[in-house]
């Protein structure tokens, strides 16, 4: 027995959601299509209806401003969740599945925060919760993990999932710009919000990071235990110097390892190769690089944000619900299954990578040999040096690659350094993201 | 009411076959988890069995030589056909499909030929044919342009469909060889055929492109009016040229183009630009790069052959359609949906491109003149002339790229010019993909 009409409640008619709605009324017969069943659009709720109702939708849908009117509403089947933020949206969200309706969320807050409740209640429920527009929008990299990789262990896998950092690096690295130039220009043009906060500390990027990594692993991950680094502080002496130096440039990335037993998770700046495929993505392009087992090396490219891009993938998750609904399929398997333990990860001073180092140090004999002689004794091994002209009054930068290290002693090495009376400023180090050295 | 144990019937164990049972029997927990259902890969059918049957696989399935009793097994759900080529593999999915069984198959020329058929008989019999590992092996790049960017309209895409080709053209261009070298290590590393004409040709490329054009549009493709040019013919000569003096770098590229109400479809080598997100796809590797209305520009990338990526591919097929048989959906939508009307095509004279000549005339006053001026009479504007140093003898090449012309315009024009007496050899000209021009 088939179900003709699927009904489908839309909550928040920001961004996403116009855009939602826009594909809705004039793409209607293509989804009918794909889904197989009639799709309505039923009833859209905004609290800003209260000031300002949007022209020309009340002919195909009920407006409210009520939450409960969508909740409460038995033919609903569908509940679209495009208000983002932890709440009401997790309220709303575990409501909906309470209530016996399927979720299509573009959350990536709620689930990096609360994605072990919610996914446990849609279980609970026997409703799916889909999500592809929470990373990288229109990408479909959700639906490629969970289900077309689906066999691969995936090993390895970085990633530039915030438009607004590499649009400001992307500008800091070409157009030898300031960090606060860069993210100017990034706002007039639309690319970084008023405020930023999120998107530079890397806090945005880690919400998606811990997606991405529930679906690899099939567990859950403690967000407050991924290690944490964002651009606020880069300088463009950095970038500069290490192109020209070790042909290398600064990505914002989010990294997945594992070895045998242990797995590690950070949101970093980081050094790339110039020839290495992430580093041709530029501006608010996002993208993510990973390596299966059987696949091996494999890149998903495109928009990472944006009102058309995240509402392509939401039309998407909401053609899969429908097509379910419509087949009235009840006892289906979870879209995503997790085990009940979480995902154990490594502490960010027990990973191991290559370093790239900017002393800034008097200009007088034996000052690389006191550095190198306390990188030595803290087991850092120095892979190449380059002492940069004078760059003003009796200071002068070094710069410094090693090969692979572990954090804690480069770290331990820094500390002493720094208190060397020779070290000027306070020392700068990136991870450098080498997998060919 | 749900079935418990999903049966699956393997023909042709060739290279995928191989890489699909070691997957089968390696993450058989796995896969049924992902599955929701038991899954037996009960026949196994290959006619070398006669001489040599595979060791260890005896005890998870039954080895035959004869099609027919996986055909006639009526316990079996899916055929999955791996043995390639136009016939028997199109009698037996039409076989299969009649007989209630839904198809797997990573077969691209049958696909490519017979897919009307196919399909047509599979929406008969409600039954589906999925075939993601057809093009680009583990690249999920058949379910991302059918499900995940379903509601774009696509109408740009360029493809790295071939790997040995790319790998060809790689080799050529970083390291000098002419095509013949080039193409032995190829062959050495297992990364082109013995016997390479497919490749090289451009056909297994159009192949592939007529899938992908059959999703984009819903239509079925008459293949033989894809416009198809190889590589055979690439001179080291060119690749150079273009790259020192216009930052070029050849591809055989796929292409699919739309405007207001033709569809541009073929395989011809091309330049792009050396920062095109193509023109890093190195090696083996493929790529599909394109653009949908909603989600802008696009890229995913991996490798496009090889026995476990290809695998990968079939093994997520086979789980999507054993959740289907465990839920006994009988009257799903086709996963791929196709008009009546075939696909229309532009005529290749009637495209419109930028393009690259080689000349190869006297060295003596006038002969440019000549040249620019029968272009010139064809409507073709020059955007950028070079005239390389002599090369010996009396003959020295001239370099040319032109604004966007009409191809017809092009080939009349060359005509005259290669009859022009000055004019020592047949002009070389190459299609540019260029689109920021």
């Amino acid at each position: 027995m088939s179900k003709q009409l699927v009904n489908i409640g839309l909550i928040g008619m920001g961004t996403v959601g116009a855009g939602v709605v826009e594909i809705f009324q004039t793409k209607y017969p293509l989804l009918e299509k794909k889904a197989g069943a009639g799709l309505r659009l039923k009833r859209i709720c905004d609290k800003r209806f209260e000031k300002k109702q949007p022209e020309g939708i009340e002919k195909f849908s009920l407006l409210t401003t009520d939450i409960t009117e969508v909740l409460n509403d038995r033919d609903i089947d569908i509940v679209v969740e495009l208000i983002g933020g932890i709440e009401p949206a997790r309220r709303i969200i575990l409501a909906a599945l309470d209530k016996g309706k399927h979720v299509v969320t573009a959350n990536k807050a709620v689930l990096a925060y609360h994605g072990r409740e919610i996914f446990e209640t849609a279980k609970k429920c026997k409703r799916q919760v889909y999500f592809e527009a929470s990373v990288c929008a229109g990408i479909p990299i959700i639906q490629a993990i969970n289900e077309g990789l689906c066999v691969n262990q995936i090993d390895y896998l970085i990633a530039i999932l915030n438009g607004t950092s590499n649009y400001v690096l992307t500008k800091m690295q070409e157009e030898k710009r300031e960090l606060g130039e860069a993210l100017k220009e990034a706002q007039e043009k639309g690319f970084a919000e008023s405020a930023p906060a999120l998107d530079l500390s890397g806090e945005d990027a880690v919400h998606k990071l811990s997606i991405l990594s529930s679906l690899v692993f099939g567990k859950h991950v403690k967000l407050e235990e991924i290690h944490k680094e964002g651009i606020e502080m880069v300088e463009g002496l950095d970038l500069r110097f290490a192109k020209e130096e070790f042909g290398y440039v600064l990505k914002l990335l989010a990294i997945l390892k594992t070895d045998r037993d242990s797995v590690e998770l950070r949101v970093t700046p980081c050094f790339i190769r110039q020839d290495h495929p992430l580093a041709q993505v530029r501006n608010e392009y996002n993208a993510v690089y990973l390596r299966g087992n059987y696949v091996g090396d494999m890149m998903f490219y495109g928009k990472g944000a944006g009102s058309y891009p995240a509402a392509s993938a939401v039309i998407s998750d909401i053609i899969f619900l429908s097509r379910k609904v419509a087949q009235t399929i009840e006892e289906e398997i979870p879209y995503v299954q997790f085990s009940k333990n979480d995902l154990e990860m490594k502490e960010i001073s027990s990973i191991e990578s290559r370093y790239y180092f900017r002393f800034t140090t008097l200009d007088k004999p034996g000052v690389l040999a006191q550095i190198a002689n306390i990188l030595g004794v803290h087991d850092v091994s120095v892979a190449s040096v380059s002492q940069k002209e004078n760059i003003g009054l009796s200071e002068v930068p070094i710069l410094m690659l090693t090969h692979k290290a572990r954090e804690g002693n480069i770290r331990k090495a820094l500390v002493e350094i720094d208190r060397l009376n020779v070290v000027k400023r306070k020392s700068v180090f990136y991870r450098v993201e080498d997998d060919k050295i």
